[in-house]
């Protein structure tokens, strides 16, 4: 089990998990509380940004309930900590055109404020800031690799990508030790599952498990690679983990690539419930809409020894058993 | 001549001039007035920046002393406008690196909080967005065009950087008629003198002035284009009156190239005064020096008409006597 061993390095290692209430972040904490870590969680518990405490109820992390950029709060826990995970983040594209300054603070004023604090209190922390696919906009070709040139198409891929060239900047200046991973469409357990901003698979599922209309925009013929929550976890550690990592940005996805509507296909047959239909392109979202895309993660095998190896189907039928035994949080 | 012709069009215009009393904003206003227009200056006087009341005492405008994000005070002054041209920021790379959340709040944050204001208020109006060359960072190959890789050496051309992605944004999202400008090496009257975290030009008229000695780092062999202040305040008119400039970055830089040594050495020889020294290059400077540089302005020309029409030479002679009968203000 490769799995294991990746995480069995951070037995009795003290890591700070920003976001570690969220939906990754939370993933992240109970693999590495079953790898025996010494956690602290820091999270805002921002109200629709997925942040529950019962997503890690089974594990010992400590909680600091506050912006990963409020330093009279984190700088006692930044300066104690060996790994620092920097997973928080708003992910809403919707609300970040909606909301701009709101954007900025969360995405990228609060994680530069956690940089000065790591160059004040811990210069020598290794720490990992996860990105979005979403800093690449409309792609110019596929499969996306990490060359590809960076256009944002919406404040939060703006806000993102500044944080992360923060992070990039301090290793070139001070010698962090630190990594960026670009995420794809991440799907899988503890995810946020209330409301629509917050992407189209945790849409699908909650609809799907309530038995509801599971709504396709356009054809249903745009492609996207999902990857579930435990490979990324896994990645996350491993780039944490790895001296080939530092200074590096990573393209964190899938190599299986679905139409819209066969992803909605696979969750409707795999919950055994809901129903799917088609309708046009609503203009708020057809105007961020990026068209399909591919994630080449070929340098994250190359560097860090990482794919993705849980198959949509499979990932899908983890999360609706996990959804549905545990109900009464999610839906 | 081209210059007057250009301002002509601003006659009875309401112009909002952000960072209007520092010194490429003042050299704008100057010109605006003398064509006839409405100018609002809008500048926070932030200690350092440059700001002076005395730059502008000749003229026309209105001032409101306030920051350019500061919704309350400039929602008004947004309304009403129909040119906005957004010259506010903080210059120094230096200062950036040791105060970081400043100058994300001055570069970016404020920046974006005007856009808002500008899409509540007045989305109709015309905006300019002044940048730096500074975001490309070490240059890949020379001449630096716009299509080069941006990828910043500091803190200040992050958040530059980060506040261009947002006016390009609100053009391709809103329709906003805007367009970004990476200038150069400005330097020319109204230019704050003191201190030497705002550059080498400003430090080397400085001493030359005074008759000190102007520090030359390294071997002085480094490259810089130099361009005087007053075609940059013309490109700003160009892209605000050009259709072709909408949703457009443009570099503004001159295509004489000067070792830096010859910089210092036609400064004091016009000055008539100072004295040149060579030594190793600070620690806190090499690292965020970026080799020679020079800028393709061939964009600016061809959609603009924009070229730079005054000599290194010319513009130091000007300049040296700028200085020279405003010596207690900027000395």
């Amino acid at each position: 089990m490769r799995r294991a061993g990746v995480f069995a390095e951070f037995k009795s290692r003290r890591c700070l998990v920003s976001g570690g209430l969220g939906f990754i972040g939370s993933n992240l904490v109970v693999a590495l509380d079953r790898a025996g870590a010494e956690i602290t969680v820091v999270d805002a518990l921002i109200h629709r940004h997925g942040g529950d405490r019962r997503n890690v109820g089974d594990t010992g992390a400590d909680v600091i309930v506050a912006d990963i950029g409020d330093r009279a709060s984190v700088d006692d826990a930044v300066a104690r900590a060996e790994y620092i995970f920097d997973l928080a983040g708003q992910v809403s594209h919707v609300d970040s055109m909606q909301f701009p300054l709101v954007d900025l603070d969360l995405n990228t004023r609060s994680h530069l404020a956690l940089l000065e604090s790591m160059r004040e209190m811990n210069p020598h922390a290794t720490s990992v800031f996860t990105s979005t696919r979403q800093v690449y906009g409309r792609p110019r070709y596929l499969p996306v690799d990490e060359s590809h040139p960076v256009c944002p198409v919406d404040v939060n891929g703006v806000c993102k990508h500044a944080a992360e060239q923060f992070f990039l900047l301090y290793e070139q200046r001070y010698g962090f030790r630190t990594s960026v991973l670009r995420l794809s469409n991440v799907f899988g357990p503890r995810q946020r599952l209330r409301g629509d901003h917050q992407g189209f698979i945790a849409s699908f599922l909650r609809r799907a498990v309530q038995n509801e209309v599971l709504t396709v925009f356009g054809d249903g013929q745009q492609k996207r690679d999902c990857v579930f929550v435990d490979d990324v976890v896994e990645a996350v550690a491993l780039a944490a983990l790895s001296d080939h990592a530092v200074g590096e940005v990573f393209n964190i996805g899938h190599n299986e690539l679905l139409p819209l509507a066969e992803i909605a296909e696979t969750i409707v047959e795999i919950a055994g419930s809901g129903e799917i239909t088609y309708t046009p392109w609503p203009q708020e979202r057809s105007a961020i809409d990026i068209g399909s895309f591919a994630t080449d993660t070929s340098k994250a095998k190359r560097l860090l020894g990482w794919e993705p190896e849980t198959a949509f189907a499979d990932g899908v039928e983890q999360t609706v058993q996990f959804i549905r035994a545990h109900q009464d949080w999610y839906l």
